[in-house]
């Protein structure tokens, strides 16, 4: 099996090569990643400039721009075959609820998954310094199912994992997304150069996080699935919408 | 009535102008939008680095960030009132279909709904110079619209105009997003220094753009709005991801 | 005369407006200047990516590069003369001592004359909120002058202006560079999401400020002109590093 | 002896794993230098961002900013001595006559210099693929001279090596500053989305390449050595500009 594995947080971080390592024992891995920590990237693709890749001496591949394009390049200008899977991160901390939106780790993903490629994001559920073994098996443990039993319909799953050693995981759920409250607003400092800056603030407290939303699962130690799709359409407003417009 | 107006082209795009001027006729408008040109900026948001708010000659806004960030400052950080719109664009160029999800035009407009403002995403459908003014007259038609009889749901409008003059437009039409046939591979090229690099290549073609879809709806010489939501759960495959788990 | 302008601070700066105002009186001017603030750019150029020219609405252009890029542009690639002259700034600050090694302002002038014209750079000595009409006036001073008695070699000007009236200028004095203490160590802070990160310090203080630097002239209330070059050989010590190495 | 090694090619780069290689068998070696290359760099210094500063699994430091901000982080803000040298390279590239201007790699040295620390920087000439091995040599070389016999005045030395084995090297020689013809034009292009963009174009030939330029003595097969200095006054101007003022 070929897999490509990206992430938001630099090809240098710590759990691309925990990934990395426990996928090449299941298949062929090419890492193709951003140069640079992108948290926060969302599904941006550089337009205003070209791309260049490199590797770096551990034989990883890093692209000066984001983790869309990472995917983007690697599939459709680097890789002589479509690969099987593409796996992205693991993201040092949990890309829940609305944060979906704007992780970058998903957004490598999803681009795989718009090219055609069965995409899980991963993601660790951790504030603090962080060991991300758990995580990196609990992607070779779905890598192994997808090889087995390939699903049938095009994939694209959003992993967290709870901080905990791989034998105190109490399970896997598959969940929907959550929701969080408004974000915190912007934080004002002032610089040594006496300018005024703000600081994007930190995002919001879990708003919905009942039974069935990743949030509760993983509170619960339980791996949260959440199977994703990328059709914004607000379906149950077209009728409410066309009335608002011939009133 | 008070509307911030936001972009992804930058402060100092055509589009932008035209559009604050029209909103400027029946409201209060404030422009917060980037320094620079950020298409394709998606949702993405600043963290590594603190942001800077100038004003410009003209009254305008800018803002060293992203669309999202535009808002997200203006909204939590600025505006001594919550807006009671936003308006982002006139975007240079159509977001329809999954351009939706790179879109930082849309972008702008999601972060003004997560903030709890009802807000409207508008694009003319062109890709050479261009007169924005259709575009501009008809997010005003909307914004009285909805000054005039407000929806009692939160709303997210994404809404893409035909490049014809305004009484030239056939009406309007709700919709739901396309879907694009894949990406265009990404364009090798070289530098004048002899290095590889690589161009993002242009969207796909319309794939689904049938009856129902935005791309039908401007192909037909009508206005396309298409309410947005952002649950990007796929619903329909959780039971199917759940019997996978367990097989 | 035909003159080239162009500044650090960015196209949006109130003191290149101020300097184009001042410099249309006499000569046909063009503004080419970064789209974004790009103060401590020193005589960067942007190797890894392409320029974009654009035009504002008031006529002025900009680059998304260093001000060295958009003189280099605006010389080799826009222009359809050699301009006459290149004129950088007004800038909001000092440009004196050790500083010059780092401006932006002083590298738009310095690539001027590298590429053949005889160049000035400009900037107030001001930390507040300022009036850059007497230093626009300043440039507009020299610029006649250089009109009228052209010089016979190779020009280029560092021009520091005291933030007085026009009329209050105690004249003008022709300088070397004074030199600065070490600059200030960075300044540790850590951010709302508990990152560490560093500020670049200020400049040192004034080391050498004595008679006959631009530091003196500038506390007198005198216009400070100091003539530049750009080789960097250290002469004087070509004898010593010699003895050095076959010791 | 305390040894900071950077760059401005990053700090993946080959030829400061080749530099730190060397340095570390006569000294102790830490190694602070660009997260991505930014070659072009120049004295540049990020004002408007703060740094952040980590380490590779290697052991090398990174930092989201210029060569200058790489040094000036690392003397002021983390190292807990004053380093006894900084050595800046090996450059991918040659840096010679007004180049030295632009480099980023000299950048760096001119830091330690202006901070105080004896600081030398190191190119290889040569465009290819390369074998950083000689001009690492050549740079412990000096170190080791310098550590045995420290001059006695501040020093700042550019190096230029030779592409050559070290055997096949003929010598070193003290050189001045050659000087280039004028910059290549920008190149024009125009990108998959038809937008008109410009490259910077290559440096200029020679044009003072005689007896005593380090050109000269690179194209001899001899490793050239600049010591250098920051003040660029024009003292040979001074009189010249007094007399035009007042005529």
């Amino acid at each position: 099996m070929r897999i490509l594995v990206s992430n938001d947080d630099g090809y240098f971080a710590p759990g691309i090569a925990a990934l990395a390592q426990a996928l090449s024992e299941i298949g062929e891995v090419t890492v193709v990643a951003p140069e640079r920590d992108r948290s926060g990237a969302s599904n941006s693709l550089t337009l205003d400039r070209p791309l260049s890749l490199r590797r770096a001496a551990n034989g990883f591949h890093f692209v000066n721009g984001t983790p869309t394009d990472c995917v983007h390049l690697a599939v459709t200008g680097m890789l002589d075959h479509l690969p099987d899977m593409v796996v992205s991160g693991v993201n040092h901390g949990a890309n829940m609820g609305d944060d979906t939106l704007y992780s970058g780790t998903v957004a490598a993903a999803t681009e795989g998954y718009l090219l055609g490629v069965p995409s899980i994001a991963v993601s660790l559920v951790s504030k603090g310094a962080s060991d991300f073994s758990t995580a990196a098996r609990v992607a070779r443990d779905l890598a192994v199912r997808f090889m087995n039993q390939p699903l049938r319909q095009p994939m694209l799953l959003n992993v967290n994992v709870p901080d905990l050693p791989y034998e105190a995981l109490r399970g896997t759920r598959v969940t929907r997304l959550g929701k969080r409250h408004k974000a915190e607003p912007v934080i004002k400092s002032v610089t040594p150069r006496n300018e005024t800056v703000y600081w994007v603030g930190a995002a919001g407290a879990a708003a919905d996080a009942g039974e069935g939303t990743d949030f509760h699962a993983v509170s619960e130690g339980l791996v949260s699935i959440t199977p994703l799709q990328i059709d914004l359409t607000h379906t149950g407003q077209i009728g409410m919408v066309n009335d608002w417009l011939v009133r």
